[in-house]
C-alpha cells in the first residue's frame, strides 16, 4: 500500500482534557513497529468505559488521548515479526490481550493476559514506550491498547482478532467489548445452566447481553431490575421475564428478590457499576449455591461490603472482564455465531452518526433510549476529509 | 433401657448468662420425641464458636443454655419415627443437619440442610417447639441443634451421624466440627488442585486442617500466616511448609505475600474470623483465578470490603460452613478415613480434662499452645456424679 511505512495523517476525536467536548483533529499516525498493526478503523460504538475516563473520574486516566475501544476495521500494514494478521485482513481490536505465551494465557483459567498491559495501562505502545499518535509533533495518548476513535490506529499485534471478512463491520464492531462480556459473564464466569432463575440488575447493553446468554443457556426465570420501566419492554426481546423496578417497593431490593423467587436467584449479575447495587446483588443469591457476578465498573476508590456470613452461607462472588473470552481466539467465533444468527448484534445498535458527532454521540450514550451507537469514521461529513 | 421414656437427671454445664462462669448443674432431660434422638455424649471438645456465644457478642445468643457441638457418644433412646439410629449406636451429633428432603439437601449444591434451623437457630426443638432441658422446672435452651457439654442431650434425628462403632469416641468426637471444616474448605469448597500455593492465615486447629487438606490435595507450597510464630514448628507437622508473621514486615501482607508468589496464591483460607484479614486473603490471590475461602466466623455485625476491581479481574470470594461436608452421609466416612490413618484428629488434642473442668477447658482455648481440649463426660472427679 502506498501508506505503508509512512505517517497517515487522518481525522481522529482528540481528548485533550477530562470533561471538555473532544475535539476533531488532523492527527499524525506513526507506522506500525515490530510487534504492532496499523488499523483503519471502519465504525466504532461508544462504551460507558469511554466515558468514565473522559469525565476524568479514572485516575489512569492520561490527557491529551484518543479515546473508544469497540470497533471494527481492515489492517493498513503491520510492523516487523508479525505473521498472524496482514494488510487486508478484517479485524477487531480487543482492549484484553491474548498473547498465548504468558503465565496467564497458558494457565488455561483466565483471559486476562499481562503481556501488553503496563504500556497500555499508561497510553503508550511496548516497543518504545511512546505513542504512535501526534499533532504537530506533540504526543496523545493511547487509550486501552485501541484508541478507536481515529481514522487510523496503532495496536500490539496481541490485541487484535482477525474475523470472517463478510461479516458486516458496521455490526461486528460491539464485538468489541459490551456484548461479549455480558454473554461471557454468564456462560464462562457463572456457567449458568438450564432451569436457573437469574437476577440482572442494569438493562443497559451489558444487562441484554447477559439476558441474551441465560435465554441462550435455558434460564427459567430472567429477572431484569432496573429503576427505568420503559426499559422493560425491549428487554423481553433479550430474555427478560420479569420486571421489577426497586422504585415501586419499600423492602429493600435483595429481600424482594428472596420473597420472588422462594429464598434467593441462582445466579445474578450487576451491569451498573453501582457498589451498593453490587453487595444487593450477592445478597439476594439463594443460600448454599447463589453466585453473584460483578459485570459493571465501579468508579475508582469505591469499594463493596458485605457481612462474611453471606458467604459463610454458600454464596460465591466473581467477577468478569470481557466476559472471560479469550479475544483474539475468541471474538472470531462469537462474529461466526453472529453470521449464523445465533447471537444478536443489530438489536443493539439505536443510533448510528459520523465521527463529526462524536459529542452528540456521547450525550446519547446518558439516554436511556441509546443502547449503543456506532459512528461511520469516514462517511462524508461536516468533516474536510483528507 | 431403663431410662427409655424415662426423663434423665445427669450433669451439664449450664451457661446462666452471657461471660459469667458456667456452673456444673443437675438438669433434667426429657425422652426424645417425635424425630428425636437421645445421646449419651462421652465425650466432647470446645470450640471457639461455643466461646463467642457464651461472651454475649453473639446477638442470636440466648441463656441460660447447655453449650457445646464438638462430640460424640451413644444412643440412649429414640423418639417416635426415628428409624436410621437405635439405643446403642455410636454417633456424632452434628449441628448442620442433613434431611436428604429438603431444597438445599436435594440441589446437589449445598451441606446446607434447613429443616430443623428455624428451631435450632431459637434453642428448641422442632416437634412441640420447646427444650428438652431443664432445671427444677426452669427450661434451659440449647445450642445450634446439639448442647453436648451435657451428659444426655436431645437433638433432631437429621442431625446426628452414625459412625464406626469400633472408632475412639474420645478421637473422633473432633469430626463434629473444626477438623472438617478445615479439610472440607479444601476438597469441598475451594477444590485445590495438586501443585497450588496456599496460604493459610490464622494456625489455630481449623487453619491446621486447612493445611492438613492442601497437603492430601497435593499443593506445592503452604504458606501459614499468623502472628504468633511458636506456632509454626507444629504447623510444619501438617503440612504448613512457610511462615510469614505479618507483624515482622512493613509492607501489608496481600503485597508480602504477592511478592513472594509472583503475583499472588491460587487459594487462600481465613480462618480467625477477622474482616480486614478476609481482605488480605481475598487481595493476596493471583488476579485471573485465585479463589478466597472465609472459614472463621466473624463478630456479629462486622462487615468485609475490598474494591470491586479485585473480583472483576478474576478473584472469587467464597465461604464455607462445615467445610461443604454433608454432615449425616460424612461425618461417618471421615470417621473411616481416621480408622485407615488417612486424617490425623489425635494430633489436635492438646489438652484433656474433664466436665467438672469445664472453665478451665474454655480458658485453655485462648491460649496459643491449645488447639482441642477434649472432656471426659463421664469420669469420676470433683462432681457429685448421680
Amino acid at each position: 500500500m502506498a501508506t505503508q511505512g509512512q505517517f497517515i495523517t487522518c481525522k481522529a476525536a482528540v481528548a485533550w482534557e477530562a470533561n471538555k467536548p473532544l475535539v476533531i483533529e488532523d492527527v499524525q499516525v506513526a507506522p506500525p513497529q515490530a510487534g504492532e498493526v496499523r488499523v483503519k478503523i471502519l465504525f466504532t460504538a461508544l462504551c460507558h468505559t469511554d466515558a468514565y475516563t473522559w469525565s476524568g473520574k479514572d485516575p489512569e486516566g492520561l490527557f491529551p488521548c484518543i479515546l473508544g475501544h469497540e470497533a471494527a476495521g481492515i489492517v493498513e500494514s503491520v510492523g516487523e515479526g508479525v505473521t498472524e494478521v496482514q494488510p487486508g485482513d478484517h479485524v477487531i481490536p480487543c482492549y484484553q490481550a491474548e498473547c498465548r505465551e504468558c503465565k496467564s494465557c497458558k494457565s488455561g483459567k483466565t483471559n486476562l493476559c499481562g503481556k501488553v498491559r503496563a504500556a497500555t495501562g499508561v497510553g503508550i505502545m511496548m516497543n518504545d514506550r511512546k505513542t504512535r499518535f501526534s499533532i504537530k509533533g506533540k504526543p496523545i495518548y493511547h487509550f486501552m491498547g485501541t484508541s478507536t476513535f481515529s481514522q487510523y490506529t496503532v495496536v500490539h499485534d496481541v490485541s487484535v482478532a482477525k474475523i470472517d471478512p463478510t461479516a458486516p463491520l458496521e455490526k461486528v464492531c460491539l464485538l468489541g467489548c459490551g456484548v461479549p462480556t455480558g454473554l461471557g459473564a454468564v456462560w464462562n464466569t457463572a456457567k449458568v445452566e438450564a432451569g436457573s432463575i437469574v437476577a440482572i440488575f442494569g438493562l443497559g447493553t451489558i444487562g441484554l447481553a447477559v439476558a441474551e446468554g441465560a435465554k441462550a443457556a435455558g434460564a427459567s426465570r430472567i429477572i431484569g431490575i432496573d429503576i427505568d420501566r420503559k426499559k422493560f419492554d425491549r428487554a423481553k426481546d433479550f430474555g427478560v421475564t420479569e420486571f421489577v423496578n426497586p422504585k415501586e417497593h419499600d423492602e429493600p431490593i435483595q429481600q424482594l428478590l428472596m420473597d420472588l423467587t422462594d429464598g434467593g436467584v441462582d445466579y445474578s449479575f450487576e451491569c451498573i457499576g453501582n457498589v451498593s447495587v453490587m453487595r444487593a446483588a450477592l445478597e439476594c443469591c439463594h443460600k448454599g449455591w447463589g453466585t453473584s457476578v460483578i459485570v459493571g465498573v465501579a468508579a475508582s476508590g469505591q469499594e463493596m461490603s458485605t457481612r462474611p456470613f453471606q458467604l459463610v452461607t454458600g454464596r460465591v462472588w466473581k467477577g468478569t472482564a470481557f466476559g472471560g473470552f479469550k479475544s483474539r481466539s475468541q471474538v472470531p467465533l462469537l462474529v461466526d455465531k453472529y453470521l449464523k444468527k445465533e447471537i444478536k448484534i443489530d438489536e443493539y445498535i439505536t443510533h448510528k452518526r459520523t465521527l463529526a458527532e462524536m459529542n452528540e454521540a456521547f450525550d446519547l450514550l446518558h439516554e436511556g433510549s441509546c443502547l449503543r451507537c456506532v459512528l461511520d469514521m469516514h462517511v462524508v461529513s461536516s468533516l474536510d476529509f483528507i
